[in-house]
């Protein structure tokens, strides 16, 4: 923790600079099994992971909801990262919960037990000092109440949203709805096929500009993402590693990195998005390297800019 | 041809200083049906997709085999090509003949019908003038017959080989002898996880350093591919295409424009060998776009050198 807080304190002044993040979604105790281990009640959730990877960059406003059980020792260590809790209501009753069980193929998961508890009913209203949030990211919840999110905001100058395969079968014309608000979707390519109906990522990725948002991104998992908009083509391979110990959480700090960086940046233009998406893949490569949000509570910022060169060498084809 | 002809000619003056490129491999009539399409007879083989792409960049020898029924035509335009076939035998009995259909998911396919035919016996001899190669590959034939090709050259610069999952299978003895006498190995990803007997990619990779190649080409498919050393990584993605028509060809159209590149830099450099990489990538996703060799009989070098340009504002996050 050290060294975070070191890395936090050094980062401040530059901080100052930095837009804020605006996240709405789960925030979850989790269990996983993986081949090689597992982890049992840990932090998890789509909101915490966000909100942490977004925290290396900019400041984070949460919003999300907890139950009676949620641990003394998880409100802190998000509070330690600089994030606002202001948004994380305590509800009655126990805290979202989820156990998941990773294949050999680290692609494949099976969900064991998956409790909503508190989050069933969460029905996500800012604090006030959150509505002039510029940056806001709604994590995975349902449309129709992503789009209450935004419905709270004076002016977001940019905002993403995501979703699962889940709500794409169950609730799409909220889906659509939703999708002709936001400027960021991102999605993983079986769902962009499930979304669009068509097989080719490059088609279906058309398809989906075509119901609204100015940027899609589609995450392929360890080949990397493609980001879209109607006049360019962005792919990027994922960071190579040798060990991926819990792909958990990958996308969710992928997107806060993303974030992170483009509140950092301040605007959002053809270069920030694509350096963004650069962050994003390298703080997605620490996440898997241990169990749920365990990489993350020693990573550093000198850690992530010394993989991002590290990422820029592995890529290069011009020099 | 028309095209191709004239930028021949304007190529010419350069390739006088490009080393030479020798193939071994298979020379084919293909046949092909895919969910939107089919073509019947056509030319195929590893052999004449490498050296159709590498005679974009450098002179080619090839070494195959073919029976009486080889179609005129297909000799008329490898030799339209600039290819040399003085290494193409003609053995009585037919040419290797297969059939394959894709799936729906274009990255599976069935064979429905293999004849070997001439094939079968196939022992490759490098004709005198072929002996002074430099920069020569080693498409998939059984590993000792690999081999053999090598005992006859006389002190090559690069040499590249391929295989499949048959030969890891059935010749794991052969094959790794074989590994310890060659710069460059490509192989696919299931492949790679076979051959290591590990999941994770960059494991596999480092255990295949091991058994003797300087250099790893693990080939993704639409996903791109990753390049190994002792002491680098170099990832890239696919060339993102809406229409993918025929996925036959697109690795050896992808290593042949390696080897081609490779042989006009004249030297195996951390720069031409990543610059190499991307030539395949854009030569293969030329390859792809219809059904056999289609598409590289109307395909000019200065289409090549406007994708490459493509490619690389479309892989940018440093500019």
């Amino acid at each position: 923790m050290d060294a975070r807080k070191q890395d936090k304190g050094q980062g401040a002044a530059k901080m100052t600079m930095a837009k804020s993040v605006c996240v709405v979604g789960s925030v979850a105790i989790d269990s996983v099994d993986t081949p090689t281990g597992s982890a049992s009640n840990v932090l998890g959730g789509a909101c915490s992971y966000f909100s942490v990877a977004a925290s290396f960059f900019a400041p984070v406003n949460l919003v999300g909801v907890v139950g009676r059980d949620f641990p003394e020792s998880s409100r802190r260590f998000l509070g330690d990262c600089g994030i606002n809790l202001e948004g994380l209501t305590e509800a009655d009753g126990e805290t979202f919960r989820w156990h998941g069980r990773y294949h050999e193929n680290m692609n494949m998961r099976d969900t064991l037990d998956l409790r909503l508890n508190v989050f069933d009913k969460f029905v996500p209203t800012l604090p006030e000092s959150y509505r002039g949030s510029e940056f806001v990211f709604l994590a995975t919840i349902q449309p129709s109440l992503q789009a209450h999110v935004l419905s709270q905001l004076e002016a977001p100058t940019y905002v993403g949203a995501d979703t699962i395969e889940h709500w794409i079968r169950e609730a799409p014309a909220e889906l659509a709805q939703l999708l002709s608000q936001v400027d960021l979707f991102t999605i993983n390519d079986t769902e962009a096929e499930l979304l669009a109906g068509e097989r080719n990522v490059v088609k279906a990725a058309r398809k989906i500009l075509q119901m609204g948002p100015r940027h899609l991104i589609v995450k392929r998992g360890e080949y990397g993402a493609l980001l879209f908009s109607s006049d360019e083509v962005f792919a990027v391979p994922a960071f190579p590693l040798e060990e991926v110990v819990d792909p958990t959480g990958a996308g969710d700090t992928f997107a806060g990195g993303l974030f992170g960086s483009l509140a950092a940046d301040g605007e959002v233009t053809a270069r920030s998005i694509r350096r963004a998406i650069a962050y994003g893949t390298v703080v997605a490569s620490f996440t898997v390297e241990d169990f749920g949000l365990s990489r993350l509570t020693t990573l550093t910022r000198d850690e992530i800019d010394a993989r991002l060169r590290q990422f820029i060498a592995i890529t290069d084809f011009q020099s």
